[in-house]
C-alpha cells in the first residue's frame, strides 16, 4: 500500500486530516480508505470547492431580476395554444423512432431518501392497483411506443434505454432489472452507467469525514450526466447505434411519457439542440424552476433566487411572464451532447448545497449537526442550456405530464405516492371517458366526469390503463365505447377487468 | 291542541305516516311535534317536490354541453388583465363605502359537518397564531375597511352586516357575537336573520321522520336568503339605510374580501345590477362551478352536470374556455335584489341532492342508510343570475382571495383547517415582502421568496397581520420596510412581534 504518495498529495492540498484516525484503523479499513483516496484527484476538488464558493457568494443573484427574461413565443410549442400542430409532431418524431434514431436517457442516480426508502425511487411501488413500479411503468411505455412506430411504419425498431445509476444505486439497479427479465425490453438495449461522486466539505474546504475510515461523499448531481457519458464512452455507443434526439427525463415523475413523439417531433421539426419540456406555472409561490433567458442565454432559475417581484410579475395577457415550469424532461440532440461533453462540461459550475452533514469529531464521535455544517457540490443537468444554438420550449398540461414522487405520506407534503397514483388513475380516468366509456356508481347511476371530493372519502375513480395497451390514451374506444364500467377498472393486455365487490 | 286540523291536512297532502308514533310518543314529544306540523305548508312542500324531481329527471343536463357559452370579454374585470383599472374601480367602491350605500351579507346557514364540528363554521379558528376565528377575521376586515373610507374621503361612515343563519346555528351564532361585543363593530349594524328549513322527503314524496317525533328538516339552501329576505323584512331595513350595493358571500373562505371596494367599484362602473367573483379554473377536473352562458342566460354550471369534453374545452388562446371558477362572492344592486325578492323568487327551482338520511322504520328504530335513501330540497344563490339586464364577471387571484374551509384535516382532503391556515399565512408573508420586509432564518439567513417544501418540514412562513392593521395588504411600509424578521411573525394593532425562541 503506498500509503506515503497518497499522505503528501493529501498534504499538499490540505487535506491530510483525512488519516487523522489511521493508526486506530483495523487493516480492513485501512485498506478501503486507502483505496477510496488513490483514486481522488484532490487538487481538482479543492479547484471545484474554490470556484463553487465564489460562485454561491456572489452577488449575481440579487442582480438576477433584471437580467431575466421570459420565453418568446416563437419558441414555444404548446399542446394548448397549437393544438393543431401537435399530430404533425407526434408524426415526425414517430418515424424518427422507426428509424431507430431515438433514445431515452433516464436520471435515477438519487436514493429515496425523502421518500422514506433506502432503495432507488425506480424500484418504488405508488399503490397502483397493478403495484406496478416506476421502473416497470417507464419500460412498458417504451416498449408500446416501439409497438406504435414499428405499426405505423412497418418496420422493426428499438428506443434503446440509457440508464443513469450512482454508486448507491447501481448494484440494486441492475439487479432489479435483471430479476425482472427487463420487464419485456432487450436487455442489450438497457445500458447502465454510474454518475460520478464528490466529497461533501466542510465550509473551510476542508473534506468531511462521516467516520473514521470513511468519507462523506455525494452523487454529483444530475449534471454529472455528461462527465459519465464521457468517462463511460457511452456516447460511443450511441453514435454506433446512430441515435440523433435523445430524451433525458428524471425518474420521479409517474406520468412521464418517456420519448414523447410529440415532443421529439417538435424539436426536430424546430431544428433544436436542445429543448425544455415545461408546464405552466400559475401560482406565482409555486417552488418550481422556470425556464427563462439570462443575459440573453436560457436557463433554469431556480425559484429559490427569484425575488417575489419577479415571481408575480405578469405579461399583458395576465399570465405569470415566468411560466415556463421546468419538469426535468429535456430534448438534446446528438450533435449538441457530443458538443456538451467533449467541450463544454468543464465550463460548467458545481452548485453549493448547504447541509447537515453528519461528521467525526476529533474523539472519533459521529456527530448529528443541527443546522448546516458543510457544503454538497452538484452540477445540474439543464446548466447547458446556455451553450445551445436553437433551443426550444414545450408546453404541455400538467394534469396529463407531471405528477412528481418526492416525498413520504404525510399530511403536510405534497408529491407523495398518493398524490402521484392520484394523478395516474385520473389521467387514465379521463382517457375512457375520451374514448367513450362511463362509469357507474355502486348505486347503478353514472359517475360525473368531474368526481366530487365533498365528503372526503369520495376518492378519485380508480382506474388503470397498461402502458403495454395505451401510450397515450389511444387505441382505447374498441375495448371501453359506449360501455359502463364499475371501478376498481384495470385494462391490461389480457382484456378488461372491472373489480367484483361481495362475490357479485 | 287542534291535532285533528293538522291530521287533516297531513291526510290531504299524503303525509298522514307523520302521526304514526303519536299515540306512543309523551306529551312533551306530541306538543313539539303538533308546533312543528302546524307550521308547516305541506302543498307547497308537496309542491316544491314535485317540480324539483321533475326538473331533476328531465334530460336538460345531457343537453348542457351544447347550450354553453363562455363569458365574453366584454363583462369581464380582470385584476390580472386590467391591472391598470383595478385602483379606479377601487377609489369607485371605497366613495360608494363611504356615501354608506355598501352593504356586506353573509350566507352563514350551515353547520360545519363535514368539518367534523357542531358549532356554526364562522366560530371555527384555523390555528392562526392569533386564534381568530373566520367570523373575527371577517369582522376586523368590515372595521378596516370603513376605516379606510373615512380616512380617504374624511367622513363617518358604516358598512352593515347582515348575516344569515338557519334554525341550526341562530342561536349560537347571535350568542357568539354577544359574547365578543360583536368584535369592535357598532351592534347595531350587526343584522341575525334566519334561512327557512325544509323537510327531507323519500322518493316518493313522503317526509322522512328522524326520530318518532321529529321530522328530518335541513335548510333550503343558500338560495333560501331571497324567501328570508323577504319574510324578515331585511330588504325593507336596507332600503331604509339607503343601501345601493350588497356584497353576498359565504363564511368559509378565510381570504374573502368583504365588501371588497374593487370588486363593488367595477360592478359599479359597469352599471351592473348583478355580478359574480370568480378565479380562473386551470385543471378540467378541478371540482369547482362555472359561470357561463346557458341559452344566452348568466347562470353557474356545476362541475357534477359538465361532460369531460366540454371541462377540456379551450380557447385559442390555450386557457380552458369555461373558466370562470365561482367562488361565492357576488354583487347585488339593491334594486335587483328588491326585483329578485318580490318578483323572481317563486320562479326559481329547487335543486334536488339525493342524501344518505337516517330515518326511523316502521318499528320506531332509527335506521342509517348506507346507500342514498331520500332528497333535499336547496335553492342556490347564484340561481337569479339569469334575472340580471347587466352581468359582469370580476376575476380575482385565488392565492389572494380563495382557501374555503369545508372539511377536516386529513391527508386525503383538501379545503382543511391547514390549507386555510396556510394560504392566509402565504398572503401575509407576500404581503410582508411587497411592503420591503424580508425573513431570516434561525441561522440568519435570508428565507427566499417561495419557500421549499422540500423535505415536508419547511412548512410555509408564519406570518400573521390582523386586518386591524391591512386590509389588502396596504399601509405596511413603514412596519416592514428594509426590515428584517424571525417567524412567527405577527403584526397586530399594538405593533409588530417576532416569536422569541427558547429564551433568546
Amino acid at each position: 500500500m503506498d500509503r506515503s504518495g497518497v499522505s503528501q498529495r493529501l498534504a499538499e492540498a490540505g487535506q491530510a486530516h483525512l488519516l487523522q484516525f489511521w493508526d486506530v484503523l483495523s487493516p480492513e479499513e485501512q485498506k478501503e480508505l486507502h483505496r477510496d483516496l488513490k483514486e481522488m484527484d484532490f487538487k481538482e476538488i479543492n479547484g471545484f470547492f474554490k470556484s463553487a464558493m465564489e460562485i454561491s457568494s456572489s452577488s449575481k443573484h440579487e442582480k438576477m431580476d433584471t437580467r431575466m427574461e421570459p420565453v418568446p413565443r416563437d419558441v414555444l410549442g404548446s399542446v394548448t395554444r397549437d393544438r393543431d400542430s401537435v399530430r404533425d409532431w407526434e408524426d415526425a418524431g414517430l418515424l424518427c423512432i422507426s428509424q431507430n434514431k431515438v433514445a431515452a436517457l433516464l436520471l435515477a442516480g438519487g436514493q429515496g431518501t425523502r421518500l422514506g426508502v433506502s432503495y432507488p425511487k425506480g424500484m418504488y411501488d405508488v399503490g397502483l392497483p397493478s403495484h406496478k413500479t416506476l421502473f416497470q411503468i417507464q419500460a412498458e411505455r417504451i416498449l408500446k411506443l416501439q409497438d406504435l412506430a414499428e405499426k405505423k411504419h412497418k418496420t422493426k425498431c428499438c428506443i434503446p434505454w440509457y440508464i443513469m445509476t450512482s454508486g448507491r444505486t447501481m448494484d440494486s439497479t441492475e439487479e432489479f432489472f435483471s430479476n425482472h427479465n427487463y420487464f419485456g425490453l432487450d436487455k442489450e438495449k438497457v445500458v447502465f452507467f454510474q454518475q460520478g461522486m464528490l466529497p461533501a466539505m466542510d465550509y473551510n474546504g476542508k473534506i468531511i469525514l462521516e467516520s473514521k475510515s470513511k468519507l462523506s461523499m455525494a452523487p454529483d448531481g444530475n449534471g454529472g450526466l455528461y462527465r459519465a457519458l464521457e468517462r463511460q464512452k457511452i456516447l460511443q455507443k450511441m453514435q454506433q447505434r446512430g441515435i440523433e434526439c435523445i430524451h433525458v427525463y428524471c425518474v420521479d415523475n409517474i406520468l412521464v411519457k418517456v420519448a414523447d413523439p410529440a415532443f421529439i417531433g417538435f424539436c426536430v421539426q424546430k431544428r433544436a439542440d436542445c429543448g425544455a419540456k415545461v408546464v405552466e406555472k400559475t401560482n406565482p409561490t409555486e417552488a418550481v424552476g422556470v425556464v427563462c433567458k439570462v443575459d440573453g442565454h436560457y436557463q433554469v432559475v431556480e425559484y429559490s433566487e427569484i425575488t417575489l417581484a419577479t415571481a408575480e410579475k405578469r405579461s399583458s395577457d395576465g399570465r405569470l411572464a415566468f411560466n415556463a415550469g421546468n419538469v426535468a424532461n429535456h430534448f438534446f440532440s446528438f450533435s449538441f451532447l457530443k458538443d456538451i461533453v467533449q467541450k463544454y462540461e468543464p465550463q460548467l459550475q458545481h452548485h453549493v448545497a448547504q447541509k447537515k452533514i453528519p461528521y467525526v469529531n476529533e474523539t472519533g464521535a459521529v456527530i448529528k449537526p443541527d443546522k448546516p455544517n458543510g457544503i454538497k457540490m452538484e452540477k445540474f443537468v439543464f446548466d447547458i442550456f446556455q451553450f445551445a444554438n436553437t433551443f426550444v420550449v414545450y408546453e404541455v398540461l400538467r394534469e396529463d405530464e407531471f405528477s412528481p414522487l418526492k416525498n413520504a405520506d404525510s399530511q403536510e407534503s405534497k408529491d407523495t405516492p398518493t398524490t402521484a397514483r392520484h394523478a395516474l388513475m385520473s389521467l387514465h380516468h379521463r382517457w375512457v371517458l375520451n374514448a367513450g366509456g362511463h362509469f357507474i356508481d355502486e348505486n347503478g347511476r353514472h359517475v360525473p366526469a368531474i368526481p366530487s371530493l365533498k365528503d372526503g372519502t369520495d376518492l378519485p375513480i380508480k382506474c388503470e390503463i397498461s402502458p403495454l395497451v395505451s401510450y397515450g390514451g389511444e387505441g382505447l374506444e374498441d375495448l371501453v365505447k359506449g360501455k359502463e364500467f364499475h371501478p376498481t377498472l384495470t385494462i391490461d393486455e389480457s382484456g378488461v377487468h372491472q373489480l367484483v365487490k361481495n362475490g357479485v
